[in-house]
């Protein structure tokens, strides 16, 4: 039960991440967005992280390669929930997503990539 | 990180079960979701169980539950992303979703939540 559902809402995706990523499951991922963007020809990919009590550089790296894959494709992505302790711990660590829009939750989320047209 | 993401999508409330629900956190899951139907005034709630492969009977009580706090609620609950193997599997062995409605994908179960004007 290692997989990420890849859910289509609207014009988007939503990938809401509740469990610990280990490296075949985060590359499964990234190719099984991938794969469903074309497919769907979604505008949006949302990624929902706010079941992750840490965002490590593993998993900043992942969302960053995950958000350059979408941009090939057209698609812009947004991540969605991030906790605030979460947030200042990735500003202690240095770390920052540089390329990803954040929004607070999936229905801000959703607005802005209304907002920006995204693949319109 | 066993705690199970409740989203706002709309006027919708989305909860994607990935991992292994156990006593403790179905019991949670059905608390929160009360929680967030009373705070958001949501129509309805999809429950995504693509990640799932198995539903038992555990599993089975625990949506019929889900379903009938959100009915008590004024809120309507659809099951959706049932795997082909695991409604297989659900009739072998004799469970069926009493009182709780179905849909294929996220983007059904929305609309069907619209047609049902559930909680309007």
């Amino acid at each position: 039960m290692q997989q990420i559902p890849v859910l289509r809402v609207g014009d988007a995706l939503l990938v809401s991440i509740q469990i610990d990523l280990e490296d075949v499951t985060a590359v499964e991922l990234q190719a099984a967005l991938a794969d469903r963007i074309v497919e769907t020809g979604a505008r949006g990919v949302l990624i929902d992280i706010s079941a992750l009590e840490i965002v490590d550089s593993f998993i900043g790296r992942m969302l960053a390669s995950i958000a350059a894959v979408a941009r090939v494709l057209d698609t812009e992505t947004v991540v969605v929930g991030m906790r605030p302790a979460v947030a200042i711990t990735m500003v202690e660590l240095g770390l920052s997503l540089t390329g990803v829009r954040t929004a607070l939750d999936v229905e801000r989320g959703l607005a802005l990539l209304r907002a920006a047209g995204a693949g319109a």
